[in-house]
């Protein structure tokens, strides 16, 4: 605790994982580690021997706003030390080792992190130094490793950037946003009546100025506007606003006495 | 191009979509935002109107090695110059707008930005200025937009942290890692048939050393061993070493001397 006073007003969100990290060295990234836990609803930070110990003014800096999660943190000597209140503990492993251990992706970790923690069991999540990584001693204190997915041609990852990820799974797993929306505010998406209802508008209109005066090619030519109108879902708005266009359209055309023959170009 | 030659041997993997970065301010985040990229497999980069102009010691400097990225990004005046060669643009959009457009999460982007660039479309993803984000007219470039599930309790990502999640789950979206393996090096999982084995083993010394004299009680206690050690997946290597480790205890008592008797304590 530092008595700091400023931040945003972040709490723990339910029973969350512990992110512990093991002999950080740059107080800057245990400021960008608390901002990314924030972003993923984590909150419970300790720290393993950090090197230019503790607390170091940088990592608040650097943690825009997340001071809460820096306040709360605590310190411990060993890694042994720092798990040993808690059930089930993951160690990130970026590279392939001589260990027997379960080995779970970032998702499978996070999925298992919530069925844990929907047990009321205490769970931690281990990060290695910036330049080493978690040693073999540091992985022996752990049951499940975690390896993300990533390019095996570049696979050095910043410690607050392999947080963030790790963060990210988390919150995501409790997700239920739909992958994909139609944002629309405080329209809402037409029926295809009201969808209809504006093409018929369209073709009368079409039909008036001699656009779709080519009989033959007519019914191929209304069931390509269509098309393009049925592509993607169009807002009840939107639909007024093209109604208004093609009306203004239309008396322009009109008032300006222009014939039929004006249509030709168009059509082609 | 600044002529460097450092860094990891980084290039394009397949057709990836384009990074625009619209009006960074600080270099370390561009540089930040390269090493990102290297770790999700992306290697296009574009900037629109660096705050600080281009190019940067320091942004080299923070890409730990993603410098081919840095290497090869393009400067532009405007975001509707840096898309004007792409088919589909998608806009980082944290906050909600009044906008009309479909909104993905950071997975459902990715499915469809891997759908785009297997079509041989070429797609790109802006993300804003630290501070403000995006604005209006920069998502009036975009076709759709992305937000990411996160806590709305502390929404501040870092611009780094923001394309890290996006090059991490495109990297995903085309990643066939199974979600829990075990890492079993030289060795492999054992059969049913030789943890039997084992078993049969141990069950053997322990009625010979007593702990299993009690009759009704028989049974069950060899049930519940057989739970515990059923309940992992164990190695070969593993039960070789436990079949040492219960021949040398079995050997270590029968040279001692020992009784039946010494075995009540543990029987309990």
């Amino acid at each position: 605790m530092t008595g700091r006073d400023g931040g945003a007003d972040l709490a723990p969100i339910g029973n969350s994982p512990v992110v512990i990290l093991v002999r950080p060295q740059l107080a800057d990234n245990i400021g960008a580690v608390a901002r990314a836990m924030g972003n993923g609803g984590l909150f419970h930070l300790r720290l393993v021997a950090p090197r230019d110990g503790w607390p170091q003014e940088k990592a608040w800096r650097n943690a825009s706003g997340a001071d809460r999660i820096l306040d709360n943190l605590t310190i411990h000597d060993t890694v042994a030390e720092a798990v040993a209140d808690l059930h089930r503990v993951v160690a990130t492993c970026p590279r392939p080792r001589h260990i027997v251990k379960p080995l779970l992706t970032a998702r499978g970790a996070a999925a298992e992190l919530r069925v844990i923690c929907a047990r009321d069991l205490r769970a931690g999540i281990l990060f290695g130094p910036e330049r080493a990584g978690l040693d073999n001693d540091d992985m022996a204190c752990a049951d499940t490793l975690v390896r993300y997915p990533l390019n095996p041609g570049f696979m050095s990852l910043n410690l607050s950037q392999a947080v963030m990820v790790m963060a990210y799974e988390w919150w995501t797993a409790d997700d239920v946003t739909l992958p994909r929306r139609l944002m629309t505010n405080e329209t809402a998406v037409a029926t295809k009546g009201e969808l209809d209802n504006f093409l018929g508008h369209l073709v009368a209109e079409l039909d008036a100025c001699g656009f779709l005066r080519n009989k033959p090619k007519r019914p191929g030519m209304v069931r390509n506007i269509r098309h393009l109108f049925e592509r993607g879902e169009v807002t009840v708005q939107e639909l007024r606003t093209l109604h208004g266009i093609v009306t203004e359209l239309a008396l322009g055309r009109r008032q300006r006495g222009r014939t039929e023959k004006d249509g030709d170009a168009a059509a082609d």
